[in-house]
């Protein structure tokens, strides 16, 4: 992670992708969202989905798990590369997360997150607000999931 | 469900509560959300919160399957009683979702919901949206979590 004074509007980040199959669909929904479309094929054809789909929650949590392994990357080439880095999270909040269309068994979500604000923290001198839009799109250019968030980033250690 | 028009800005519902054990608070975080502090004891004892922690989309998703459950107990009610079911949902969107403070192993969460809005669609003549708000509260009286959801349902038909 870099320090907050390093990150600008726009800056945008491929988090990575996903393919969602039929298991982990079903697996998902039957622990949190046994909603009939989300668990069994022939129930799924009935309803205005048309087909099983992913709950939105997994949609949401793959996105996460993408982001962890994502910034875990990042942070070992920093090392690797021998640049300090910044410490961050945890998230401070969500907002506006939209499920825009299906993820149905075999879509690819491509996940993205691209910086929308940045700003210093008045409570907290050491840190910067880091506000990010997060994007899903499958593979036939639909966005499928957004939300934004905030986190908290450490800000460039004053030189002594 | 009852119809768009019985409802009102204020009704409660008790959704459920759910106590967070070890094994599926690691069962969820080695999955979807991998941080020390949601998959290890010991690095979570090190971390800024003290002690193993419920991921907070873990805790989302456990809100989902009990308003799931919740939901059907209470069409099974209405239809025990004779009474019409009203159609609702999908989930338009969620917001301000908050993760307030940590939830750890053991602790209970008592899931509630509150209407905070009515309105007709104006796109859809057979619809209401409702906007509830979702709060999970530990068994200290602590807030959790807090988002707000917008659903359609439907308006009671009209007499022919």
């Amino acid at each position: 992670m870099r320090y907050f004074e390093d990150i600008r509007v726009g800056d945008a980040d491929d988090i990575g992708q996903h393919t969602f199959a039929a298991e982990e669909i079903k697996s998902f929904a039957q622990r949190f969202d046994p909603q009939p479309f989300h668990v069994d094929e022939a129930a799924a054809a009935r309803s205005h989905f048309g087909a099983l789909c992913a709950s939105g929650w997994h949609t949401a949590a793959v996105w996460m798990r993408l982001m962890v392994d994502h910034s875990r990357r990042a942070i070992e080439a920093q090392r690797a590369r021998g640049e300090p880095v910044a410490a961050f999270g945890p998230a401070l909040g969500f907002r506006d997360l939209k499920w825009l269309k299906p993820v149905y068994v075999g879509d690819t979500i491509a996940y993205r997150s691209e910086v929308v604000e940045t700003r210093a923290s008045t409570s907290r001198p050491g840190s910067g607000l880091l506000t990010i839009r997060s994007t899903g799109t499958n593979q036939n250019g639909d966005l499928v999931i957004s939300f934004v968030s905030t986190t908290l980033i450490e800000r460039r250690p004053e030189k002594t």
